[in-house]
């Protein structure tokens, strides 16, 4: 992704072309049984989102929906037989998938404000409503939309094929932050679904959460390798760059920046190890992803902005090396839960009290 | 400029069709009697730059320039007759003028640092070296030079035409803030310029920095603009944007980013305030504009930040209307002073002690 | 002050033979016609908050209780009998005044969470509840005392002299910050108080609020002149401690320090101007002192920090000038309205939505 | 300790009848073999501060002299005769010792400041200058001088009875930040040492900077329990007092102080845990250990401070269990290193240049 990653990022394209060698280096499915392509542990696959986002925020991102969302989704709340089907195709890359939560009118309250619905007929459900943000939407195969049946008021799943009739997905134009990721704002008009499709264990809200928790730890993760790949470059930048006589880096307010910088990476570094360790143990809870979430991102904004400040003018062009870094570490900081929602994730745990409203 | 504002920057193209309108608004030449249209104070002049950049940043820049670094090196460094000659002619926007003076590898140092060469030769000079990053390069008809005289060692500069052979302007891809402007890499090979056209009242680096002065100022004034345009947007979204049941205005998150953001932009505006009010009355000095710059582009970049947090993930695209201002203030924060020099400037005049290198 | 401020400090005691000569400087009653000792304004008052403030808060905290709050209500709330009679004893320091509204269960909620009584008995009231952290209270000759009427359920206020019978005032111990400063818990217990002595133009909350609204800009001003204080004698340390060599002041990290605490006061001496000029064209509302108070006592946070900062192991005692202005700070920055309480009445004004509960 | 923290902090008085029980407890002399009770690990000795700081910074501090400097000195720098003299007195707490290396002149730049020297004289030594800041020193039974050779220039180390003519130890007072524990000025006048009380193995200053290395992580997790400490009293406080109808924990604008307090400590946690664990894996640097030090004491400095916040003016007394963290968390920022000298430490390790001067 390196050589080309500014490239793609400038035209807003994704290298489609990189996909099934992402599955073949074992990138997909680690997470299941089935898929898994060796023996690993949360810890490994948090340092593989970190090493992604430490080169681009944007191919990270596309194995966080590929493997983290889509697949995590069926892996999480499939059948045996949705599970047998999909998460084979779906670690292969053979088929692309998407997950279809957030809404135009609906983001960081998606447990009460959703308002796609799925209504029983016969042997299957109609969808009808509207999704935005979709990552990987403009080209996926299949796209888990999450809906509220009319019948039960419940939250449900589906696996929709995007080829079904009443679905269409359009590319959302003037994104200035993840240009590689393409998402889509997707319209369900009569969506007719077969109950096969519908995943079977997914029966509220709570089983979207089961997801996204895990999705959540790797974002932080994602998040320090962005902050290390900004880091890099500025550091580097300011041992080349020549100044008063002498490389930038030998100036005390230069190093400041550097070592704070580094003070935030190491620290979130840590926390992110422990957070992956706790899901390894079992003892993960939602506070615990969402804190790592929000605090990781938090100084990965800090540590970008740093590091396109050591590179000064030069570093508002992309050949620097953190222009593109500074740019998509806004969409991080607010996607998969805001530094508002996560802070009251936590601080409902951390008081017994809930001030979501 | 607000409809079209958005899609230049997109396109990555400056309106050239506004800046006679500009000129007949009498917005050049205001700091010059010859050419000013109307009475007016370094605070109004100010002020006209913050009301440019809370709509956009790149049409205030392009006056920057024109007007602040342009007119104003001929304003303040040429002889009667070069005054009479180019103020009226940049003021009506007739002429468009940029600004020479950092190079590839000259910004922060420039008074030292600066490579670009003049060599006097019969009745004239000849200028060589390379400028990078200067503004409205691409289609000024002519660009202020400053070079170091071979001769003497000391900085002037010249009225360089375009269009004289030697003269080679490129422009600057891929930037990803204040897009709008244009931005040219110059190449100076044996340029020939007449005595006629080297101010005459510019005999060192400490000319040059007469100019900044003035213009650091405006840098100030330009960044609260901008803050406000941010904040601004940000307000209104939140105040229609609807989560868990009412508007995200109604949470305290969200007015303690709305808040905090009001203080640092009324603490920002008195603090330019003042400091023009220091220039109309003869007292400004390098540390009084060098502090209005650091600190109210420091304040600027927590605005813009908040209030792209506030938009969410909506909020990298530029319809919400932070987006842009988001990526423009970053060039703000490191052009005219990073801020890193600015802080050494201060810091010098309030200690007493150098600290440069 | 200067001389014996650190002494009193640490002694937890308040020099009482300061209060007539202050009076005599014509410090107190400035902002009515009756007691002005001369044409003065909103700024000339907050800049004389700001001077005390920078010697010593104990001293301004005294001037803001007696002159702000005592004097300051029966002027806004009084009778012109009332007025008469008390506010010039108040302004010569004759008479000592405090103000009891805060009660131990009630501080940031005092419109709603009052539970002092008043009850009407004949021609007079009985008084019940405790009042806490009431400054000046152990030696003030009256105290006025806000109690909820049992009748129609407002606020009314008592001017209460101190040696009425169930008037118990005691010193809170232990304090640690603004140790000058006398405050004590207040018990009433049946106290009887004349209708003459009930204030007679204070019949709801919001009377009380038009009093803190005056003080509160004066408490923004204040903590300027804490951190003018302590900005002054960390520069004073930095340009005379010697360490590697040269003067700490010469280094670029202790520059950084200083300078950005110089703009922190610079902006928020401009925002405290405007408030006060804001008041004396008698346009201040509410939101705008509330800004000016939570801007400017978080700024002075900073700032008391860095110079702490810059004074090292040494910052720790007295006698170089900032340690007490540091602790001093944190009562600043708590009373007359919590920064989360400002916060909220600014975001109120600026949202049109209220967001307190 | 817990009981009596506030009583002797409040009085500027040390528990010495606490020192033996300490002891017993196996708490000194843990990091080297002849004296440690138990097997144990640098992550153990590290939590063990934690613990002590989260209760009280003064005992945490105490211990960090007597164990970390004082016996610390003798077993890095001792002859195998002096350790099996020393170590075991000082880890039964029978001899109280202290360390003395900051100077008045000296204290970031002691490597090249170090002004106390040391005269051979026959088969010993005379030592004269002046010591600043030496903590425990008012009570000490030996105090480790640290004195440049006459002779070659080198720093050498010294095991000084304070019983010796010549030696002078006064107290410290007016201390507003970690008063509990007793700090001496010290006098050195021909004070004469048997070669046998040199330490043997100090040739240079890099046999100090040895030592350090060890204390500066134990600091690191020293102010992770100061934030600890203060947390939880923020955090009790705000879910027992009652505004507005529901406790303070309720309202979203405390839950942001408590969330992002969270997050300092447990990303510093991460970080001590892992600078710990490199010592006891035998690859910890000087910059590991630097790094951690100024990062954790930053972030404890912003959590005592929104602690203090949380708390509102009853967070200005000593009984609500933040006003003395507060304090104390002073003198923990700018002992063993400051924050400037730690991050230039870290700046020459990451950048390959020294910014120091």
């Amino acid at each position: 992704m390196a050589p080309i990653a500014d490239d793609y990022w400038q035209r807003a394209e994704f290298p489609v072309q990189l996909q099934r060698p992402l599955a073949e280096l074992g990138m997909l499915g680690l997470g299941f049984e089935e898929t898994a392509a060796f023996e690993n542990s949360a810890v490994f696959r948090g340092w593989a989102a970190l090493e992604m986002g430490r080169v681009d925020a944007g191919i990270a991102t596309w194995v966080g929906v590929q493997n983290g969302l889509a697949l995590g989704a069926i892996g999480v709340c499939g059948s045996p037989e949705q599970r047998a089907e999909w998460l084979p195709r779906l670690a292969s890359a053979e088929v692309v998938g998407a997950f279809g939560l957030t809404e135009p009118l609906s983001g960081s309250d998606s447990a009460q404000g959703l308002r796609t619905t799925a209504r029983r007929d016969g042997d299957g459900w109609v969808l009808n409503g509207s999704k935005r943000w979709i990552g990987n939407a403009t080209f996926s195969d299949i796209t888990v939309i999450w809906a509220k049946s009319e019948e039960d008021g419940q939250v449900k799943g589906f696996i929709v094929p995007t080829d079904t009739p009443g679905y269409v997905a359009t590319k959302i134009e003037g994104k200035q932050a993840l240009r590689t990721v393409q998402n889509a704002d997707i319209a369900l008009t009569d969506v007719r679904i077969p109950e096969s499709l519908r995943l079977q264990g997914a029966n509220s809200f709570k089983d979207t959460a089961k997801v996204l928790r895990l999705t959540r730890a790797e974002v932080a993760w994602q998040a320090v390798g962005i902050a290390i790949g900004a880091y890099e470059a500025a550091r580097a930048y300011a041992t080349e760059r020549v100044q008063f006589g002498k490389p930038i880096a030998a100036h005390q307010l230069v190093q400041d920046l550097l070592v704070k910088s580094l003070g935030d990476i190491t620290a979130s570094l840590g926390m992110c190890v422990q957070v992956s360790k706790m899901l390894d143990a079992g003892v993960q809870r939602d506070e615990h992803s969402a804190l790592a979430k929000a605090f990781c991102t938090a100084g990965m904004r800090e540590v970008v902005a740093r590091s396109r400040e050591i590179v000064g003018g030069n570093g508002i062009v992309l050949e620097h090396g953190v222009a593109r870094h500074f740019a998509d570490a806004e969409a991080i900081y607010s996607y998969e839960g805001t530094r508002e929602v996560n802070t009251l994730i936590v601080g409902r745990a951390v008081t017994g009290v809930a001030a979501f409203v």
